[in-house]
């Protein structure tokens, strides 16, 4: 059971304004339910159209699928969702020993999500995005992610004031042409630094940039694409870095 | 002008099964529909809300912003809409010169028009899909191509007869587990087959593949993601495929 005030209260948190101010956000689904459960996440309620013997120690509250079909946000409502507190995290929390994606205005949920995931897969535990990236708690990030939220600590701030005190490490930036990315050498202390897919790297961050690389276009049709799917473009970034060709020695 | 006959039809081109009877799909954009038009393919009626220079010699029909919400597949309407002609391909048009991507039940729309277009970035100019797969002509299919659809030519066709004739043939097929892509040695000959996010490869198609690779799985975290995205795995997939490195004399 479920009061009309409450059920009003979560359909707030599918609003970006209503998510900041409250501070929470919401999961759904059973695999990112359990993800979350296992993780450093402050779970406030968990309501459950059934209830799963693996979820338990946390504020379960079983409701109707009615109930469940007007407190989510998809199309296709699931048997488990979750009101999640928002972690705050700031520069203060880079781990600079780690490495680092660096995420500039990514407009896009779905690609953020997918590259949340990709960064999971190839080990990045740590992602900075500006502040003008669509926010993480987004409901089509979250969904994208797979779960992969729970194990990448996204920190949102001036990607200028971070960049500006490290000047000497190796930053590289996507770029529609630079030297090809199977061409370098990575280290894991390297920064790597992705635009968005209509206007790359914004000017006040393309400064900071000392390397800029790209990936290779092979079509040699009369026409071509102008440009990668932002997310492809990060996921053959991702692969590239971790993935050292075994006869380059690296 | 558009009679209210005529807006009905081209909205049964909304549904699967219209646009299979009558043969026909929907484009929308300019881009997209400009790249149509310096293409072969056979573009019936192109309605606009504006007249447009580039487009000519073409049945441009100017209608309004209220009949283009009418007929258009998308939540914010272009100023250009294109009923075009699909073209039907069978086996004897794949190009046994070129490379060839072939697709094993792809079913999302979105990350089957993200893989054409990264196809058609590395250079692959046809996939042959399983009949399983959702159609090319899907409107979100077309919308994620970015006007690749125009550039890759789309196969629909039982995997099996094809993969039958060959044999003798190197064919690599991505699982969850097999030797690092980055280990392999392509060349332009060889087939690459890809399977769907949540069931890979299906056993029938297995069989034929005779190199099982995988993309590494980098994470070192207590819990680890199941998968990546499918076009991200095809991605990593074609761009290792054509980038051979530099110091490995490929």
């Amino acid at each position: 059971m479920i009061t009309k005030g409450k059920i009003a209260c979560i359909r707030l948190l599918h609003q970006k304004k209503h998510r900041e101010e409250q501070g929470l956000f919401i999961v759904e689904g059973k695999k990112s339910c359990l993800e979350l459960y296992h993780s450093n996440f402050e779970i406030i309620e968990c309501y459950v159209t059934e209830i799963f013997d693996e979820i338990k120690d946390v504020n379960v509250i079983l409701i109707s699928e009615k109930e469940m079909e007007r407190i989510s946000c998809l199309a296709t409502p699931q048997k488990v969702l979750c009101v999640v507190k928002t972690p705050n995290y700031s520069l203060e929390d880079i781990d600079n020993e780690k490495p680092l994606l660096i995420l500039d205005t990514l407009r896009d949920p779905g690609n953020l999500g997918t590259i949340i995931r990709t960064a999971d897969w190839f080990g990045f535990s740590q992602i900075l995005c500006s502040e003008t990236c669509v926010e993480f708690t987004n409901p089509k990030v979250i969904q994208a992610t797979m779960g992969s939220f729970t194990r990448v600590k996204m920190i949102y701030s001036s990607l200028e004031n971070y960049l500006e005190t490290k000047k000497t490490r190796k930053i590289y930036g996507l770029f529609m042409e630079g030297d090809f990315i199977q061409n370098q050498k990575f280290t894991k202390n390297d920064i790597i630094v992705l635009g968005s897919e209509s206007h790359g790297i914004t000017p006040s961050v393309t400064k900071y940039i000392n390397n800029k690389i790209s990936i290779p276009l092979i079509s040699q049709q009369a026409s071509v694409p102008e440009s990668l799917n932002a997310a492809i473009a990060a996921g053959i970034f991702l692969y590239q870095f971790c993935t050292p060709n075994p006869l380059k020695g690296a």
